[in-house]
């Protein structure tokens, strides 16, 4: 572990899991924690709190966001903040219900600025059909924020019925992507680095509760559910077959992937399977409902371009390889986490 | 309204209140936000959910934490995220049981500082009888941070039978105060400065839910219950008064102060009343069960300088006034927030 924080430290990748895993974690461990999805999967009823308890089980999760500019193609810090603990809470198989809104504003902020990101909040709040009940404010001193910094931390009811889980990618399962990689990333590092494309790059953004209602309606047995945001498709594999102890196997010309964000990837030097997306999600279901999930993804809006991209194995546990288009096989690295700062 | 934040939007006082009110609040705004409570009351039995729902009450409350510097005496921000949000779920009369953990860490910070903060959480977190159960990390360049900000989130239990919330006070109540008040502000602010006393002065901050579970057993009646930090006790009065719409009457002399905190108030010109408190409480109970209130607290031992500081009147609604020794009185405004910035 090194000795000082670097900007890989928060990249999702290598360096952020081992910040976890060493630093974080131990001091704090416990059952619930150790869950390590993207959200923790509680129930009120095992706290032995008399009669008015009951078997719901709350899913809960928290992001904090620092995406630098405030402003993208396609969103904004104040609706990404919304979707990111939406979609979190909603990978748990739940139903996201209740959001807690908290902002770290630097001193000299326009008020307009503000105006505008809990503008957009408050639509995609309404839009993703959650209520954000509780908030904060704090002010730092010019020089010690970024404009606005804002945490949300999501509430949601499991589905009755699902059993979803980072440890439940099962040999012979399909894993299936909601849609094309890469989008956000590329959108945010555009407009932060000023490239300008032929084609206009957006974000993804979105909240993808609807579609995993969908998705779980057609597949209720899916095994595992998980938005490759930081670190993108790579690193939420990895995760899954780490977690899981199985092997993944994809075909990486399965990959939807937009032309210019394909473009873009290549002139960057980036592989399109470690940037970050927010409107995308990876599911792996039993072989025989995974035609059913897919046709229920491709049925609905964020989901058209859904694929069948690979399948959990027996072999190599632990390992995501990718047959890639000339034939050959690459093993699909955790990223280490230098790519791509504040992207979320 | 400022076109630009000022620090005093983050200080707990008036300025703070407006932009919540007028730039935050509006475009968010639903019944549940609207508790403005320090913490919200939410029901899963009302959200029509199928069996699995009960009758369930839970209390949600978010703060982020900047306090500067990141040691003080008598605490750090790893133990005053988790006092902070420990103390407002308890506020809604609530068990406390679930917290969520964001750090937004600056690149550069000594790794061994984030693990002396970790400690201290997980410490707080044990003495609390809290657990910790999910997390994030996101880390910003240099100069967009300040060593470390920490999110944390709560999640609680409404006890059964308790109905607390601010708008519930009614004339002839009585006004209780866990213990001495300015502790924390005046730690920090001399920590920070490098203000050297006599006396040392130590931050109270401190878990509140044990000391309420003492309290609501012995006055189960209890109309309100305010944690008195940004802002301190003038600020709580206020929103109380304000959010019921009666009148507050407190005998100033009756107030527990540290002679210490008295002269370092004195000195640098402050009203203790306006000084945050990070394990203090204002209660207000109907007057039959204010007696076995003030016993219950003075038995534990985060309440053993419990004072009754005031009573809730009819007239001036909306209003605090204080006799003051000399026999006067005063109103005890609302901060307006220009005080103490980062304190918490």
């Amino acid at each position: 572990m090194e000795n000082v924080i670097r900007l890989a430290h928060g990249a999702g990748g290598k360096m952020m899991n081992d910040l976890i895993r060493e630093v974080l974690a131990p001091p704090l461990d416990n059952d619930l924690l150790r869950q390590m999805a993207d959200a923790t999967v509680v129930q009120p009823g095992t706290w032995n709190l008399e009669p008015q308890t009951s078997n719901l089980r709350l899913a809960i999760s928290t992001d904090s966001f620092t995406v630098r500019p405030l402003f993208f193609p396609g969103g904004d810090i104040g609706s990404l903040a919304v979707h990111g603990t939406v979609n979190d809470v909603s990978m748990a198989g739940a139903r996201p219900l209740w959001l807690t809104a908290a902002f770290i504003l630097e001193e000299g902020l326009e008020m307009e600025t503000l105006e505008r990101v809990v503008r957009s909040m408050a639509e995609a709040a309404r839009r993703a059909g959650v209520l954000i009940v509780a908030g904060d404010t704090k002010v730092v001193e010019r020089g010690h924020g970024d404009g606005i910094y804002i945490n949300t931390t999501g509430i949601g009811v499991v589905m009755e019925g699902v059993e979803v889980g980072p440890d439940r990618a099962r040999p012979g399962d399909v894993v299936l992507l909601s849609g094309t990689v890469g989008d956000h990333g590329i959108a945010v590092l555009s407009q932060r680095e000023g490239l300008t494309f032929e084609t206009e790059l957006v974000s993804d953004s979105a909240p993808l509760n609807g579609l995993v209602e969908a998705l779980l309606e057609a597949a209720p047995h899916t095994h595992c559910l998980r938005d490759p945001t930081r670190g993108g498709v790579a690193a939420a594999l990895n995760e899954l077959a780490g977690t899981s102890g199985v092997g993944i196997e994809i075909d990486e010309s399965a990959i939807p992937i937009r032309p210019a964000v394909a473009a873009a990837c290549e002139m960057l030097g980036f592989d399109p399977l470690t940037v970050a997306n927010e409107g995308k999600l990876v599911a792996i279901v039993p072989p025989e409902e995974a035609e059913a999930a897919l046709e229920a993804m491709r049925a609905h809006p964020l989901g058209q371009d859904a694929a069948r991209i690979g399948t959990v194995t027996e072999e190599h546990p632990g390992l995501v390889l990718a047959r890639t288009s000339i034939g050959g096989r690459r093993i699909v690295d955790m990223p280490l986490g230098e790519l791509l700062p504040r992207i979320c």
